[in-house]
């Protein structure tokens, strides 16, 4: 497995995997890799002849009151999972790398989708998501890139990016990966204490009460989102930032469900913030 | 020459070329081709094996009171021009084409590059000018790209863009071609009635005598803009917008001068807003 730091020696690697004819899988990350990280390096690997993963804690979408100086960076066990799941190539690059000086050209998606939900109450993070997204896609020019559904405002946002922008790489949005008890997998659960830790599978408890409601019948979104609340109240130490139904293209809130949706979640557990989300199919002939 | 309507059919198009081996250069414009536009297609001619042209009259690159409903489309004239130049492929793609529903991400540049002198006098735009760049070359995927010295800030804010974003295109920026009077060549000079066509050499003249005053050893800015504003101020018709006096890779004004400078001109002659500039390459040992 190649450990490649500048941008030079990844367009190096990139033009030897295009002219051997290999189609090249991308699975971008900013570490601390998990279970769910490694199930996208799984699909990529099953579907192309080339994977490649960067490791890269973006300072742009974190804001100046968040976790970036903290945020878990365990390099070794990170590449060790990489080379055990048969990676080619990671890309780990410094920050001055990727933001040199004088760096000025900002990639922004406006409207709703970018600016509601996680684009509101962390103002300023999707402008560094796509940015950065942007910028690791020419640098490594993958065939194929892989993200999870657990950040599903993200994909979302990536989604409209490359179909806006004209980018030349397939998207593929593969399942969240949940623990036994249905937390989803995260970086940031590490942050959790024992007993946050015991109460965080409330989350995807309100996702699956308002899925099971929506398949009993129920259509009106503020009965469904009412739910996820008096589930997410159960536990007094969650704090929920929001609870929604929404459009899963557009992230407009739905008022009736009539077509497929997608339920969001946000909650602090003490200073951790954590998300989930469950997309509904919503059968067509229904 | 193929003339290419749709992203597809371009994508099917630069395939061929790549697998055949052939480096691609690449000239976008905005049609109403003259011999300024010539000379860029000329200069991509002979250092690459294929050469495309884009025709697209980017409506966000224009404000609401400019020109985009009048701006002038002679595509017979340009097709015909392409064709005798040798070019291989025309992209002419429908606005629709680019920007089609719920199109919601731009590309902006921030900072003195993208926000004074033509950023100032055209609020957005600068972001309708990365965006198109970066769609384009996302859906042409050019080795090399020609942008003329004559718009010095669009080709700065290019060069700008390409080196934030990792875009893996190389740029070449091209003399000015000009009339025999000094005026450069401008899509918009056929704006000019013949009285303010006649006058509007007035502009080269006024880079002229700053230029030749630099020479001459003037190195305080204040009075090199001083030349220019007298100058122009000859010709009561032409209304200046700025002179300036500029670093050519941050656009940011120069006091003293003592390394290579850009100076910059723009004004309106009647409804029409010509800009010009001149670089200055300051001698190294002086």
């Amino acid at each position: 497995m190649e450990l490649l730091r500048t941008v030079e020696e990844v367009r190096r690697w990139r033009a030897e995997v295009r002219s051997a004819g290999r189609r090249l899988g991308f699975v971008p990350t900013m570490g601390a890799l998990h279970a769910g990280h490694r199930s996208l390096i799984d699909t990529a690997r099953a579907a192309n002849e080339a994977v490649a993963v960067s490791i890269f804690v973006n300072p742009t979408q974190f804001g100046p009151q968040e976790d970036f100086a903290h945020y878990p960076r365990p390099l070794e066990a990170d590449l060790a999972l990489c080379r055990e799941a048969g990676v080619d190539a990671v890309f780990h690059p410094e920050p001055e790398t990727m933001y040199p000086l004088g760096f000025c050209t900002w990639v922004e998606v406006r409207g709703p989708l970018a600016e509601s939900f996680e684009g509101a109450v962390r103002p300023g993070h999707f402008r560094g998501v796509a940015t950065v997204v942007l910028k690791l896609f020419e640098i490594v020019q993958p065939d194929r890139a892989y993200f999870g559904q657990k950040d599903a405002q993200q994909a979302c946002l990536v989604r409209r990016m490359i179909a806006d922008l004209n980018l030349p790489v397939e998207l593929h949005v593969c399942p969240t990966v949940r623990e036994a008890d249905g937390l989803a997998l995260s970086s940031r659960n590490v942050y959790l204490t024992p007993e946050q830790r015991r109460m965080a599978p409330i989350l995807f408890q309100a996702l699956q009460r308002a899925e099971a409601a929506i398949l009993q019948g129920e259509r009106r979104a503020q009965t469904v989102i009412q739910i996820m609340e008096e589930t997410m109240a159960t536990v007094p130490e969650a704090r929920l930032d929001y609870a929604a139904v929404v459009d899963p293209n557009s992230f407009l809130p739905v008022k009736t469900i009539s077509d497929d949706v997608l339920l969001l979640l946000a909650a602090r557990f003490g200073n951790t913030r954590l998300i989930d989300n469950l997309p509904i199919s919503f059968p067509r002939n229904a």
